[in-house]
């Protein structure tokens, strides 16, 4: 047994990512591919030069088809269970330089009705209030609202009903409790779900490219097998690893443990709270003693936010990476760096959240590409 | 072990209704209660006092709701896989019995997502071909335009969905496992689909009223399990035998055997062709025996066709018993007395199906009751 544990319901403990790779059966992202999509896109983001999304299925396949002018589109999603972390914010910055450098259609898939299936307690009016807040959060992570289109699954439902037929149709109740450890005390409507997390692979004859953290690579896998059968592309992916939480760097980031996560709505104090009451530090116990030894910046959870998100420069974070290891930066300076990054990105994104209040109907309903599929019928 | 065996997916052997009753759990139709049946609606049906709906679930409730004037609804449903036979008429025929006696409402719901799940080989636009086919046929059962909706599953599910995902969270995998058969190697769509037929039940906030063969009834328990947790009224439900097939007494009159059944669309010479060459005869091998010892009306299928649906004399019905007990009425007439009836009830079919054409679109979309169905979200 592994000492980490990556399935789309659980991610905890040190995760080894090459044997991830090795588990999972997909590829490393290799130099190679990273010189292809640098050409490609004209500059490498620095969560691919930094190895953050570190491994992928067919996106040499995905270039291939770019170069050659057919393209790709892309597709997310976002279980509105409740408020919005940074963790969550994290793939989606990623999703929106993939669409601007690629101008690639991207579809977002708001699954209200998973959310409502999964947790017993729950009311379908707040799936639906927090789709709404979601919604926002999303839209402010910048997508070009001519090619993009959010939709609700119970919204959307009436446009793609068939499609989740021939979908489910080719999927048998044993695969599904293989891949996502559902069993017979699971509900019939959370069985059922993972079709429609399919239904989006399908929304155009081109291949699909997916961005997530590795653990939801499952759902894709079943997409792999039944996709051609059914006339379309085996989907691709990108993968990244996980957000470390504020605790420390296993497991994930998650809205489960509220300490532990920056919350998209937390306002400067609290973030500054937060950081320094909880952020998991590698620094030495005493200033002395990291002044003489130095602090270690791979288990240093506001330096590894630094590096996977906040710190675009090269030469910046390699100083603080420097300075840390030989004790001349201290964790409370590494903090206070953190800090003010994630204080500056938290109101730019509460401005533009503010803004999608009025852009909301183009991605959803007016928009050209929203436009074109309320029209379509699959 | 019985000799018989019913459930959802086979019906066969010679079956024991009284067993049946207990197997189920359900009630007999008592002297009482059809009493009460009469009082309400002025009269009682031949397939009533003939016991031919024989069963119930709490239609004692549903009588006790319409005398106090707050009313009950029906439900019904077709699944639309091929073109419908005599079979699939006779509960409709009574069904609009129950509408005309009670001034009910009446939902039928046309389960093209079930039939497309269930059959691996079937093509979404053959659903939707039978589909429109076989609503020709029921409306051909003269239903009342102003309060009658019948919808389409994949059409509909956009008002449903919230609703739909509802019952499913409160059904699980063993459940539907135990009450349909499904196995692990069922289609995810498949063990979905038990939540959307229970869902019409749940269209108004009375008591539901399902008439239907008895092998229907397990659908409905989960229904009865779940609907009080969820606000709604456990529905009730009034059972039918099966009609049987041309072939013999046993089982019922299936599409797969296309010689035991006669079509709606069958024309006067292949009815009369049908009867003749395959018609279960309870009558002797030689005329001169027949005359001598008489036949047996309780196994002869002619005989039982006239008394469950083809034959509302009672007098009548009681000659051509007699009769044939006696051996004045051969088995060729009787075949005959049948053949006569079939073909005026088809050719009147033919006409009120044509006519059904004009209709259809009241029933569906433009009627009173289908509009305040699509401007309705549950």
């Amino acid at each position: 047994m592994a000492d980490f544990n990556v399935t789309p319901w659980d991610v905890s403990g040190a995760i080894d990512y090459d044997k991830l790779i090795m588990q999972f059966g997909t590829k490393k992202i290799s130099p190679a591919l990273k010189e292809r999509i640098q050409k490609s896109a004209g500059e490498l983001h620095p969560m691919l030069s930094r190895d953050y999304f570190f491994s992928h299925r067919d996106m040499d396949l995905a270039l291939d088809e770019h170069e050659k002018g057919k393209g790709f589109f892309l597709y997310t999603g976002r279980g509105p269970s409740g408020p919005m972390h940074i963790g969550h914010l994290v793939p989606l910055v990623f999703t929106k330089w993939l669409q601007d450098k690629f101008k690639c259609n991207l579809y977002i898939q708001i699954t209200d009705d998973e959310k409502f299936l999964v947790k017993q307690g729950m009311q379908w009016e707040d799936t639906q209030k927090y789709s709404h807040e979601n919604i926002l959060d999303i839209i402010a992570a910048g997508f070009d609202p001519k090619r993009t289109f959010i939709f609700k699954d119970s919204e959307y439902i009436k446009n793609v009903y068939p499609l989740l037929l021939k979908t489910a149709r080719k999927t048998t109740m044993s695969t599904a409790k293989a891949v996502f450890g559902f069993t017979d005390s699971s509900n019939i409507g959370l069985t059922f779900y993972p079709a429609y997390q399919i239904v989006p692979t399908f929304f155009e004859k081109k291949r699909c490219l997916i961005p997530s953290a590795i653990d939801q690579d499952p759902y894709w896998r079943i997409q792999r097998d039944i996709a051609e059968s059914l006339g379309y592309f085996k989907t691709a992916a990108i993968h990244s690893k996980f957000l470390p939480p504020l605790s420390g760097t296993e497991g994930k980031m998650s809205s489960s443990a509220a300490d532990s996560a920056i919350w998209l709505s937390d306002d400067a104090k609290a973030v500054k709270n937060k950081i320094n009451k909880y952020a998991f530090s590698g620094g030495k116990s005493s200033m002395e003693e990291h002044r003489k030894l130095g602090g270690n910046p791979d288990i240093d959870v506001p330096f590894q936010w630094l590096k996977i998100f906040f710190e675009p420069s090269d030469k910046k974070l390699q100083k603080l990476h420097d300075d840390y290891k030989s004790g001349a930066l201290l964790s409370g300076e590494m903090k206070a760096a953190l800090i003010e990054k994630i204080n500056t990105f938290l109101a730019a994104h509460k401005e533009k959240r503010e803004a999608a209040k009025e852009s909301i109907r183009d991605f959803m309903h007016e928009g050209p590409l929203a436009k074109r599929m309320w029209e379509q019928q699959f």
